[in-house]
């Protein structure tokens, strides 16, 4: 892939984001499982960010863009607003670098998620839980702190700090035809594209989308940026719409995204959990859900496959079955 | 630690096991927690033995078992009888050998576990849920077949089998100072007994089990072996007496035996799950209770810890808590 002049994100900036959070981030194993590849027709190489820091692969451009601040933005502090893995992702980042959090989360995010963001470090605020009430709050913060916001997906240094998981993945596997990831916001499956295809430019990259939240299957379809509006799914990693920095990378790069519904992601997180004994949350069901799909089976010359397994941080009071 | 003249099972033996059962099993990977450390206040490696095959460390034993058969032995079959991992074990080493295991399963086992053994190409019988019916149904089979029975624990090729494990770990990190393993018929504790003392003669090795059913603990205090009557815990691995091939090694070799009740094993098991993101079976969880226990913390000179993580095959159904 060329450098995007809409986006200037290269592969250059995944080496020198790998460089930056190499001390911090682990090297996440690859896992694979026989009764998975036998239902899905080829070998399926799961890498394993459930067992990234704090659980999910938010960590990596989390940590790059904390890590990238100068001196005198670092004294100020980071802000963002999130109610899930970012949020600790964010928190566990600051405290590495030792410098401060500001984590504005909803009124109706769990004590749990709360928990995990101060138990990092991170000073929580709540708001209204909306949309607006968190940005507003946000930017508030920022006025009064002078921190730096750090939006979770529309961020060259998340981008590309994304993009080391499938930089990770094509040292370790350099024969493979295909690598698929959830897309939400779409810091990862961009930092995917830019990664994969700047290593390998035949490799084919797919998303993997919830039916109830499916503006990069629309998006893409249509050839121009759909947002999402009122999205419905259990995959609470995945609601929010491409941004504007995603989008034109997801749109050059990726082959195809794969809608899913909730059922069929709960089964798959279901059969996952069982046959390769890892937890997973939803979001990361998705790409199993759509590896078992009808659809994957009609994909000709896919023998070996790449799933980037999102996170790991599961309710274990509130499994969904 | 010198060959038992009593058992007769050497370190050579476990090497001979390794190499046996390498085409078969999988080289388990070594986890790390930071908050367990924390915790625990000491560094704990994590022997995932719940990511072996049939998600158990059975598969070891069992394989060694039925590798070493003679052709002649081969040609009739294998029969043992277990509710648990044991059976899966037996079933899938049998199917890889191309012979035939006729497994006795309790009245009361599960669908699941019975599926998962007719999944391996085992052959189920039920019978009465008592250890009378299982033990005169497996005999009957033994008559009528001609098929070898193979003991969960009290076989010596099941010992040195299971003792792989911690060759694994002792080779990876030759720096431990100790080793635990949960304990219910004593083959995991046994094999690796032999094969940790046998590399490191001044390494420590102790055992968790269940307050419910803690005939290990009672046995080493009194210097002989009491049989368990009447367990009553959540851990189903666990239920079983020491043998009388196991007894005389762990009598000999085993520092200290934990127990834990079934509350903090649950808690544990909780923990674990949440923060490495892995599915243990509550069996696997008694040594991750023992670490975190004050008894534990009372033990001086101890830097490094391995734990062998036994099992991962926990209903999700029904999770304990």
């Amino acid at each position: 892939m060329k450098c995007s002049t809409e986006t200037n994100i290269c592969i250059e900036d995944v080496f020198q984001a790998a460089k930056t959070i190499e001390p911090y981030a682990h090297r996440t194993p690859v896992a694979t499982c026989k009764s998975l590849d036998d239902l899905a027709g080829c070998e399926v190489f799961l890498k394993c960010e459930n067992l990234q820091k704090v659980g999910a692969f938010k960590f990596r451009g989390a940590c790059n863009a904390v890590m990238n601040l100068s001196e005198e933005q670092a004294s100020r502090g980071v802000v963002t607003h999130s109610s899930g893995n970012h949020a600790q992702a964010l928190a566990l980042a600051a405290k590495l670098r030792g410098i401060k959090a500001d984590i504005v989360m909803p009124s109706n995010s769990s004590e749990v998620k709360r928990a995990a963001v101060k138990g990092y470090g991170g000073i929580v605020h709540i708001c209204q839980a909306n949309e607006k009430a968190r940005e507003e709050l946000a930017a508030e913060l920022v006025e009064k702190t002078g921190g730096v916001l750090i939006n979770p997906f529309d961020n060259p240094f998340v981008v590309s700090g994304q993009g080391t998981a499938a930089l990770e993945l094509l040292s370790d596997f350099n024969d493979l035809d295909a690598i698929i990831t959830p897309v939400g916001g779409g810091g990862l499956l961009s930092g995917t594209c830019i990664a994969a295809k700047g290593l390998k430019p035949d490799i084919r990259v797919f998303g993997a989308e919830p039916t109830g939240a499916d503006d990069a299957a629309r998006s893409l379809e249509a050839g121009e940026l759909i947002p999402q509006t009122g999205p419905n799914t259990i995959c609470d990693g995945l609601l929010t719409s491409l941004g504007k920095l995603t989008w034109p990378i997801i749109r050059d790069n990726v082959e195809s995204i794969f809608t899913v519904t909730d059922e069929k992601t709960i089964e798959a997180m279901r059969f996952f959990m069982q046959r390769t004994k890892m937890l997973i949350e939803p979001s990361a069901a998705t790409v199993i859900a759509a590896i078992l799909s009808d659809q994957f089976k009609q994909l000709k010359g896919i023998k070996k496959i790449a799933a980037i397994i999102t996170g790991g941080n599961v309710d274990l009071d509130n499994l969904p079955w």
